[in-house]
């Protein structure tokens, strides 16, 4: 596997994705669907599919071997054992309120899981990366290593996740169960919150529901960071599902503890 | 009044504020003090003092006749009858949680309240002005005016405050009522959803137990791209407590039925 090819073209796929999705961005006459997912509200606009289209393209030059998932346009079988995952606007009701907490997901995976990914900020012009030897956020204030916080008690951590409901109503409580013992909770800002792990400034992640384009990207970023991400029972997160994420095992086995009660 | 030279020298803090405050963002060690403020955490960072020491720094300069109230510093008093209202770092947990939803916000009033406001946001390099003839923002993206969405009704608007309890229990069961009825709530973004106000993003935005320095920049950015910033009886905010602030008289109006049913 040559890896310096493998993350030339991630980046010139997140590139990509940065061109595409900025002008929907903010722009006037946004078209939202509303796609209801679980019951929730879940508008997907035009932009997350030019965006997809964009990153496949890319793909289908420089890595026509490698499979695809994407969260618009679903599978496309490969033959070379690796997968690209894709999530062209991670967050779409931060990017239809303007919030530039929204992200583009890039992951590489083989049988084992993510080995590399980008979380991008196409309107901040920030991406992180990790895998294949590198952990690093490049972004307005120039170049830096990510690495997370290290090991704290849960009564020092913050804590975020996207909706105070998390999921469902067992999922909820068993949050709000965690929340109570750290040190501050904040909400909504959905994949940027992950990045905020693998730089070192926030402790723990914990949603539930999510899909595997949603996780694998912040997967990759964070263990390169040495993060830790599991689902809540301390199991491989990558299908998806019930996620923590930690930057440090002390806080991720006291929420685990916490979490891993539920069915 | 030399309109111009208000604008410059507001210009001219918000840069100072820009250069004093982003060395400690994301930085290393940063210390927070746990300032309890309602009894809830409130951290105050070395940075937040700094800065605001960087911006009295430029008015004692430009402007040595105005009046400052500043969140850090408190009041000096002024022989001009203009007071600049500064908060150095508004969203001091997004702050010292790496998320870029925090702001400098630095206001210009008169005996009827701000007149000329500032929002803005050192790490993206986004700047939301508003008043003394303007309403614009300057970002990653470029420059370009403000314009809030107008009249909507509340089943199509978005709301965001910055905690799921808002406030009091009344406070907080107010605001879940006006949640109710609209089309999407989202949370935890701080000053940066008034910007979105202005920029036409989002519909409204609903807080209580603000202080004077939280909102009079808010007021000016949104009444100047056409907006409405009132308490929850209909009142003038800029004084701070509980504000409603909306991009259209509709969803204001309808907003207010619901809120002002309480004491």
């Amino acid at each position: 596997m040559d890896k310096d090819a493998l993350r030339k073209t991630a980046h010139a796929v997140a590139d990509a994705a940065r061109r595409a999705v900025l002008p929907y961005f903010r722009s006037a006459g946004l078209t939202a669907d509303n796609k209801l997912f679980d019951g929730r509200f879940d508008p997907v606009t035009e932009g997350d599919r030019a965006t997809e289209l964009a990153m496949r393209d890319v793909l289908a030059r420089m890595r026509p071997d490698d499979a695809i998932i994407g969260e618009e346009y679903g599978v496309q079988a490969g033959t070379s054992g690796l997968t690209w995952v894709l999530d062209p606007i991670d967050g779409t009701r931060a990017f239809m309120s303007g919030t530039p907490t929204w992200g583009v997901l890039i992951a590489v995976a083989d049988e084992s899981g993510p080995i590399y990914g980008i979380i991008d900020q196409p309107y901040i012009g920030e991406r992180f990366e990790g895998g294949l030897g590198h952990a690093a956020l490049s972004g307005p204030q120039g170049h830096r290593d990510l690495r997370v916080i290290g090991d704290r008690p849960l009564s020092e951590s913050i804590l975020f996740t996207t909706f105070p409901e998390v999921g469902s109503e067992a999922e909820g409580a068993a949050f709000a169960d965690v929340s109570r013992h750290v040190r501050l909770t904040r909400f909504g800002i959905d994949c940027y919150a992950y990045s905020l792990i693998a730089a070192g400034q926030i402790d723990l992640v914990i949603e539930a529901g999510l899909a595997v384009y949603d996780i694998q990207a912040p997967i990759a970023v964070i263990e390169a960071a040495g993060g830790i991400v599991t689902d809540w029972q301390g199991g491989p997160a990558h299908a998806g599902g019930r996620v923590v994420a930690a930057g440090g095992r002390e806080q991720h086995a006291e929420a685990l503890e916490i979490l891993s009660r539920i069915a």
